[in-house]
């Protein structure tokens, strides 16, 4: 059966989720590099959530929906669709409460992710995204025929308000630094992330908030110019698996379209690059779909105009091979090593 | 000139220390991996500091150090000699004093190291080191001709003082856990961050700092063993640059040999190894000497007795194509990807 994710996301519900998140989440550094300060000439923030609990911020959201659900509920199990970082937050926080998950997963996610979502001790069922096969109605028989809660990864507004803990964090480390006025760069696919940290710094004029895309699943992006939902046709590839998602969230368009300042779109050479600045100059592993931000921040510096940018680097599940391609790639002179 | 780099270092130089670094290092995360916890068997706690400013915890002391000289003595210059972390951090700090800064480095640095400490705005004097020059005579002659101020990498009290607010943060960091035992195991050259470290938890009868080295470059741990400052014979070569020093500190061995447990020390081999699950579970970048401790707990576990292990990993300055070796180091069974 579905959770309650369909109630509006509020500000309280925000504070609500950290408060359950306390000792279990990370509260994740915002770092910087004087280097790349100087190379990009803005001041540019990382919001490693990398570093969070199993590699990505997902692991706010998925821990305040599996929190939020009456015992009854929870212990009957957990059941989720994703790509990798929702099914791998979702496994763990369901083994943290000792309750059985079911991951849909693609068959053509990254290798570390199935192996990661398994190694967190839930049942992985792949579905064949490149033939076709639909996880939703997969993940909907599932959940009826199991009796398990699907807990969607970005269309639930326990989700939103969980993720959007990583953006009251922001504005207390924003606030540390007196910093008052800035343009906070999302990774976003869904719009999870994106919507949770719009509603954490509303109360803040000075933070804009901007989605970042592949440049060919621009679809919020799309949406957010149109005024209403778009899709990406899905004929091209990226690389950034994470991000890479049909629509934006039925229940977070809204609140990007209330919030949000106009979206960027990036190039996968752009966000190769960007993750090599990232090892380079910060030390982080950084998957692509969590590099995006930083890739805007790096070249599409013309469209961002306030002194300061906060880059969510929001993921750093990737494999190997496309990570040391990554460090293999040729850097702008201006950003060389 | 040298500094006043002979005073014993006490617990009241780390505090004041700290206050100095405030608003301007990095209070560095303490990180862990559900999934390394498990393959460890063990809490494996990593004290991230290749987060902390260029890269490596070497800010610490290099900020404690310059800011503790009087205004009139630092305005003239300061002078350091490094393999490449402590050259970094004395650039930014001398940079963000608007003070001259020249940097003695060996002629094989990592070629990312010379690039960034000229980049921080240092006059680089590169010594022939596997030729035999002797990079204290040249800092010597220069810190002379120059009337700069000499800050040694290690054996300086507030250089000590400074790597020791890395153990102030450990101490809280456990203490807001509810860790009251645990092995901290101290990636190790010259014994600037170990003793600096051991002095920060000596009022913690629970918390035993171990020096880890490499395994051909084990001076520390013969020293301890011996009860004198033992050397290391340069006819080996070690991928851990960052912490290959020929003895201990002057004034960081008595400190060592009063206050730290056994010492422990590891392979090239295994270093890789740490520095891809570093990669895998904890999405760090860490350089081999920062490695070494991490390595250790993954590799010597049995001579670990406590449940709860403090890993320092303590930079990340790496050429990409020795992580890229790293990352393609077959992992042994129990942390396969």
């Amino acid at each position: 059966m579905p959770a309650d994710d369909s109630r509006t996301t509020e500000l309280a519900d925000l504070h609500n989720a950290r408060q359950r998140l306390q000792g279990v989440g990370v509260n994740t550094p915002l770092l910087e590099s004087p280097l790349l300060n100087e190379a990009v000439g803005k001041r540019v923030l990382i919001k490693a959530e990398c570093l969070q609990v199993t590699g990505s911020f997902k692991f706010r959201g998925a821990w305040s929906a599996i929190s939020a659900l009456p015992e009854s509920t929870r212990r009957k199990g957990i059941l989720a669709y994703s790509s990798g970082n929702h099914a791998q937050a979702i496994a763990y926080a369901a083994a943290l409460h000792n309750v059985p998950a079911t991951i849909v997963m693609p068959n053509d996610a990254p290798q570390s992710k199935l192996a990661n979502t398994r190694d967190y001790g839930a049942d992985v069922v792949l579905y064949d995204r490149p033939g076709g096969e639909s996880r939703e109605s997969i993940g909907a028989a599932l959940a009826e025929s199991r009796g398990y809660t699907l807990i969607k990864p970005y269309d639930n507004s326990d989700v939103i308000a969980g993720q959007g803990t990583c953006g009251l964090e922001i504005c207390e480390q924003l606030k540390a630094r007196n910093i008052d006025h800035a343009e906070i760069l999302v990774c976003c696919g869904g719009g999870g992330l994106t919507a949770g940290i719009a509603l954490a710094t509303e109360a803040h004029p000075g933070l804009t908030v901007r989605p970042v895309e592949p440049a060919d699943y621009n679809d919020v992006q799309r949406s957010l110019l149109s005024g209403t939902r778009e899709s990406n046709n899905h004929s091209t590839h990226s690389i950034c698996d994470a991000i890479v998602t049909p629509a934006p969230g039925v229940l977070t368009f809204p609140i990007m379209h209330r919030l949000c300042g106009s979206a960027l779109s990036v190039s996968d050479a752009n966000v190769l690059v960007a993750m090599a600045i990232a090892y380079q100059r910060l030390k982080l592993v950084i998957e692509p779909g969590g590099a995006v931000a930083l890739a805007a921040a790096l070249f599409n510096n013309g469209a961002i105009e306030s002194d300061t940018v906060v880059c969510t680097a929001s993921g750093g599940n990737v494999d190997a091979t496309l990570f040391t391609q990554a460090l293999n790639t040729t850097l702008p002179h201006s950003f060389r090593f």
